[in-house]
């Protein structure tokens, strides 16, 4: 009978298939939190003292990250903060922003929730609304970057942690492999040094967990999820690629795992070769880091107001006539 | 109505999706061959002088190969010469090589064919008669390479031209990539340098262009070719890719471009990595260059001869039990 690989319990949850093993709930678990902290440790991303801000969405990935860096916040490694953004999406957000916050709770610290509207007066629904110049994947990314970047500096965090996992990296990593963009490829990695006083370094300490064994692990430890997916969804190319590894990895168990190591080989080689690196200035209407006079965000609502400007002209002018 | 983008001829050939572009049969000939003498120039492939070997299978990329560097030859810039290999693989082999010779002749070139039986005294199929310990690639890679450096020294060839192309290029990166193979990656390119001074140096002229368009390039020049497929192929981890690939060209038809443009970058970075650099020593057998004792050609047969001692020995037992 099939056993546990560690301890013998003959109730496993899993059947690795790269590398064979077996594991029951209890010794699953440890092990996830073992390679977690193999990963934090092997890439330096956490030093004692560091305040970690946990980017907590309330899905699957960022409830196990808040879950174990709660380990080192109990061992008094480090400190831990969690900000969560309510983007506008009905339906959608406000269960996800209600199950960040009883996983804040339970592990007691400090919480902010910040809102697209708040902070720059328009949810993504009445961005889209009538709005089909880009994707609102775009426009989330960029706000949300805005928003957290933020709240890292109020909280004073040292570091600002996401539940990028091992299938998000390698999707990221052959896009832009098939893609040729070597200039992206140099920003991929475990951490990301700040490029300006104004940022906080960037974490992923999941970055070698399979999705899969993340969505086990929640269920295993009965941490409260939301399963919803965003109904923004886009079928872009990143779909594609996840498609693609998904199949590759059904027949080949370990090809994300030795992706991942091949372009952290790749990766220390480009990393030295010139890019244009900019100096920063500060966006003339926010204040944050800015490559050009306006950042991505002051660009895109002045974009936005002008796109429902000439709707309501055109509007009036449909009326008039 | 759709006309040749070049020269208006309404009898086009062939739409790219990459680019839109349209072109008739005059003006696609034209193209393939300006790309190939680009990318010669552009990765230096081939200087004025030169005496290249053309790996000639018959196959329209090697065909097609000869037919582009033909066109130098009669330039009076370099001089030819071809290779062909017969392994000995029965209703297979023979067609391709009486199609080499006649394409041989077509261009006036000293050409050579070399079988497996009398370089190594076994033929492929002899070798794959009751053989399951390695696919029938594996020893026709190896075997192949070692009758194409013999006869690059016999012929004084100063370049060993392969007819690798645009699918076959990406296909190995890919894979490459996929397994985190960075040693691999380093050796893949134009123009492969020469460990050893008994080698020579290999270049990939038809590397920018997609394998559909050498298809096409042969059937535009009606040149004959071996179409029929190796009866030993593999359904491979390659043959996986390539699959991919194809899929995603369809969608995004500038993909392979972009992968090798990226690649081409990424090689530049890693090629200048530390890697253990060995001295190539000659084998005790056949004096070609080796990393070990024994080169791989001369462990393959003393592998091969005995597993068919073990099989008589297994035979004669049988018999006499």
């Amino acid at each position: 009978m099939a056993v546990c690989s560690k301890c013998g319990n003959p109730k496993i949850i899993i059947k690795r298939q790269s590398s064979g093993q077996r594991l029951c709930k209890d010794c699953f678990i440890e092990d996830i939190q073992k390679k977690v902290i193999k990963t934090i440790k092997k890439e330096k991303l956490i030093e004692k003292g560091d305040k970690v801000l946990v980017a907590l969405s309330g899905g699957k990935d960022s409830v196990c990250l808040l879950d174990i860096l709660n380990t080192l916040k109990e061992r008094r490694i480090i400190d831990l903060c969690a900000v969560t953004i309510d983007e506008g999406i009905a339906n959608y957000r406000d269960d996800g922003v209600k199950i960040a916050i009883n996983n804040a709770k339970n592990v007691n610290i400090p919480h902010k929730i910040v809102s697209f509207k708040e902070s720059f007066g328009i949810s993504l629904d009445e961005i889209m609304k009538d709005n089909d110049k880009r994707g609102a994947c775009t426009y989330c990314g960029v706000f949300r970057r805005w928003i957290i970047n933020r709240a890292a500096r109020e909280f004073k965090a040292t570091k600002i942690a996401t539940g990028h996992n091992l299938d998000d990296e390698t999707q990221a990593i052959m896009m832009n492999y098939l893609e040729g963009n070597i200039n992206n490829l140099k920003t991929i990695g475990p951490k990301t040094e700040p490029k300006s006083k104004l940022f906080t370094s960037k974490i992923k300490p999941l970055r070698e967990i399979p999705e899969k064994e993340i969505g086990l692990y929640v269920i295993a430890k009965d941490l409260e999820v939301h399963f919803a997916g965003c109904p923004y969804v886009e079928t872009s190319f990143r779909g594609e690629i996840s498609e693609i590894m998904k199949k590759l990895t059904s027949k080949h168990p370990n090809i994300m795992y030795s992706t991942l190591r091949g372009f952290d080989k790749i990766k220390i080689a480009i990393k030295n070769q010139e890019s244009s690196k900019q100096e920063l200035k500060e966006c003339e209407i926010c204040g944050e880091p800015s490559s050009g006079r306006l950042c991505r965000v002051c660009m895109f609502l002045e974009e936005i107001r002008q796109i429902k400007d000439n709707k309501k002209t055109l509007n009036n002018n449909n009326i008039n006539n």
